[in-house]
């Protein structure tokens, strides 16, 4: 489960999504973990859940999030580089400063909490999973590799696109939903970027980049359709999410077995 | 050794930097290894090379680059994450576009090409080094680690600093020289990027951060100082560089034994 944003010693609550009526909701379905992005909600909030028996995760982008998060609770970290799919996780430090890679951010978030760490952003097959391992990571939380498999719901021509997408044909932007998200470049990210039209406030700017979305869903044309993909797009197959699963495993196995 | 610009047959020769004299000045000195930035020299000057006996190695940041660069002769690919400080080696497909991490660079540079592939960026320690194994890759090269080491002439600001710079607090400029490269975040990178000034052609922008680099040198202060740091930079220590070496593969062994 995914929330909206939170607040954490040191964060800023930049909207007020996940309030005491989700938290009661989220409380009486007792889900096994409750994984938070864009922050974290107030300790007393985090005790509610825990007490329930939720495993507690939250996103961290930099080394000084992955510590607030610890201080503010989490059962682990999830150190997401910039080479993710979808929106980053950023809460701290202000939404445009530098994007870390996992390489860089996995080790260093490694050394600076005691909690596990999952690595996130660029892992897609078997030898990314050993090598977050070899940083450090306990586990690995893995994005774009699922976008294309068949239970997924994804416009067939976003699909098709997605496993030909080199890293660099995707980019970080706010034009969606004002919050830094990685997408594939279309008509519709270029386009905004070329006016320099800020984004209005998150989540409202999907209302409209969603409409667009949709249209162009219906019209068969990626022009403005929002796509999101990591950097690693191009490394996924199709195929149904547990052979996945099982791929993945038997192939990380395979490449340690062989380092 | 590292050169200016230079052709492939799909990159566009920006700078002549390399010429005649310089290729029949490397030729004479055989030197083991020499390493193209920037893109590569003619496939004619590389046979020049290659004759002497030398390793031809040269600097991808894009799958696309890395089959240029294959195409072109290279004995290697080094495949440069954006997490890597000082200068990207971007030669193809704009400047702008969007830097992809070591993360997922590697593993698709692996498969797109049959030499062997040298990992770049964020790697500065045992960890890494197995890592970048784990990713599919015959090799890594290291920068950022040794600048903190007892034998690089760094002034002693920017090394403490180097030491205590999270990934978040570097940026891809292209104020330095033109050419985007990646440094510590300062007051001269800073009101640059505020100024909106466009840097004049590479190297000559170096005219204008040059003297001012060398003046804040000379006063102590970091404020126009020109400071390479990978995003991995807080992973540094201060030691021989012989000692950081044997320390690399020692923890890189490490690392894979348990893994």
């Amino acid at each position: 489960m995914s929330s909206g944003s939170a607040t954490c010693p040191e964060a800023h609550a930049i909207e007020p999504i996940f309030g005491e009526e989700m938290l009661q909701t989220v409380a009486a379905l007792t889900p096994s973990v409750v994984s938070f992005h864009f922050g974290l909600l107030e300790r007393s909030a985090i005790e509610i859940l825990k007490e329930t028996g939720a495993v507690i995760l939250a996103s961290a982008t930099t080394v000084r999030e992955a510590v607030a998060l610890e201080a503010g609770g989490v059962d682990a970290v999830i150190a997401q580089g910039m080479e993710a799919g979808g929106h980053r996780g950023v809460f701290l430090d202000g939404i445009d400063l530098g994007a870390v890679g996992t390489f860089a951010l996995v080790p260093q978030v490694v050394d600076a909490v005691q909690v596990p760490v999952i690595a996130a952003g660029g892992i897609a097959d078997g030898r990314g999973i050993a090598a977050a391992f070899a940083l450090g990571a306990s586990g690995v939380q893995i994005g774009t590799a699922f976008l294309a498999c068949l239970e997924a719901l994804m416009h067939p021509l976003h699909r098709e696109l997605l496993l030909q997408t080199p890293g660099e044909a995707t980019q970080v932007t706010r034009n969606i939903s004002r919050r830094p998200a990685r997408a594939i470049t279309n008509r519709y990210i270029t386009e905004m970027n070329k006016s320099g039209t800020e984004p209005i406030a998150f989540p409202l700017q999907y209302s409209l980049s969603g409409p667009l979305n949709a249209a162009s869903r219906k019209n068969n044309s990626t022009d403005l359709m929002v796509m999101w993909a990591g950097q690693d797009a191009a490394l996924a197959e199709v195929m149904p999410a547990g052979e996945l699963l099982n791929k993945l495993a038997k192939d990380a196995k395979a490449v340690l077995a062989k380092l």
